[in-house]
């Protein structure tokens, strides 16, 4: 496989390359660091809309209809579908997807679903690299949704240049979202299924404990939806757009800046050391330390210490 | 602080040691490989039995019965409860703990919780050097307790040297056992809350769909418990006791066998490397680097490739 013309391909508008690539970098492909490194310079137009809360909050229906009103304004959309949990709850997010076929028949809109089986170096940097990968295809908007609400979740949720909460009206949310860290990474909070009991209640106890927020020239709306209906969804789509702007004008640039540059230079580095030592190993290499561990006479901790005082034997391995 | 001395007082019956040490592993402190190195030559005592299921199936009580019937025949026991699920659920683990407050007072007991949060090295790897920590320390029987059925799960299970997978009696739940892929990992089954309906007939479906395991010396039993009132827990501790009897008899040595070591050298080879580049950044290694990418004149994933062909700078980094 030539990865360079699989690039090409990509950049010029093939669905099927980028469909590759993205399968390559989520394997953890030897060609990983040179596939991102190929596609830097058309990165950094898509704008970015992470959709996060518990489940059941009919997130997968708001991006749905989020993406039908984008395309009806003439951007194109990537969605990454992330999905942390276990088998026992993956139905859902397999239905939801079906749901979705309406788009997938759209040449405009791209879906991809991640599960952690899927994910080689972490779920939230591979959902990064992918979002790369879709934002140099050429995608104006990237919608990331998670599936429920848990670290994995709030560590995706960094990658968004508009964060959104989708609550239900459901007693005890709003206690939750405080104790689940959703309150600190919300730029647009919904209550979802607002035609239930409760929705302005809870739209009322968001915006009060969202005046005990520290001062910030952001100030983050409660925007009641219905879904299903598709009530309330141009105006979270005015309210992402407002919150892009203020982003602008504020100079906030968070998924280029040079910090994370620096911790994505760190990440690939160890990435490439960690691929090159497991195909040296395949090659041969430590053949000794192995013969070792087989006898039982060095520990693995013992001799991996070994192995780095050394450092020549790394440097041989790393020499692809 | 001194490790080595935190280590031998561990290794005396130290239990603030000890709770320490988990730390610090947990962590993925600098020492952590040199932690583990020095207490291997104690481990490989303990037996590892790990409880696996969905939520609810009542796994925490069970783990608390089955440790009360290892008391009382004499052995220490060591728990490690490990969640990666969400802030959402997470209430019902605290809870569960707190129901095991009786075992907190025996000294014989030690009780250790995790979460994704605390984990450094990914949650099935820190939780074998935890099972490690507690083999040195001296329990005779070292129990793991996921909460969910994910992929994690499962991971974490490979640890264990006999797995017990719990349901409930609901319907559906034989259909899932064979989705999640519990069905492959299970040595032993637990039809938990065996008073409600449909006990007997899930009982008889698992046994069906075990006869189509591919042949094994094996025989995977069927226990009914009620965990609340301690009904089934002697009889799944005998079936226990026989499964170690026929993985002695069998030559079964999973947890320290030759694989599982090469494979332990490599992340931990792969963990040293990390760590000592990360410090080195501290030091201000790799200056030349993070100025091109400040000024981004270079990206992460080319900087990464030209670093690591270049090689020396590695070498340098490495040198702690």
């Amino acid at each position: 496989m030539n990865v360079e013309r699989l690039v090409d391909q990509m950049l010029t508008g093939d669905r099927r390359a980028l469909a590759r690539l993205i399968t390559l970098v989520e394997n953890g492909h030897p060609a990983t660091n040179f596939i991102l490194s190929r596609i830097q310079g058309r990165c950094g137009q898509a704008y970015v809309v992470g959709f996060t809360g518990p489940p059941g909050a009919g997130k997968s229906t708001l991006v749905d209809r989020f993406t039908g009103s984008l395309r009806a304004r003439g951007y194109s959309v990537g969605i990454v579908a992330v999905d942390p949990s276990s088998p026992f709850s993956g139905g859902a997010v397999l239905g939801d997807r079906i749901r979705m076929q309406a788009h997938y028949l759209d040449e405009s809109v791209f879906i991809r679903s991640m599960s952690t089986r899927g994910s080689h170096g972490g779920l939230a940097r591979t959902t990064r690299q992918i979002v790369e990968l879709l934002d140099a295809f050429g995608k104006s908007f990237v919608l990331i949704e998670t599936v429920g609400v848990g670290q994995t979740e709030l560590d995706v949720m960094r990658i968004a240049d508009t964060t959104v909460v989708v609550l239900v009206p459901e007693a005890g949310d709003t206690i939750q979202t405080m104790k689940a860290g959703l309150l600190e990474i919300a730029d647009i909070f919904v209550v979802n299924k607002a035609d239930r009991e409760g929705a302005a209640r809870i739209k009322a106890e968001l915006e009060a404990m969202l005046q005990l927020r520290p001062g910030e020239s952001w100030s983050v709306p409660v925007v009641l939806t219905r879904a299903v209906s598709g009530e309330g969804v141009e105006t979270l789509l005015e309210k992402v757009l407002e919150h892009r702007a203020w982003r602008e004008k504020a100079g906030v640039q968070a998924r280029q800046n040079a910090a994370v540059r620096q911790e994505e230079f760190l990440r690939a580095l160890e990435e490439e050391i960690a691929r090159r030592l497991a195909s040296a190993v395949e090659r041969g290499a430590f053949a000794d330390v192995f013969d070792r561990l087989r006898q039982g006479t060095v520990d693995p901790y013992r001799a991996a210490l070994e192995v780095v005082e050394r450092g020549d034997a790394i440097v041989d391995a790393l020499r692809a």
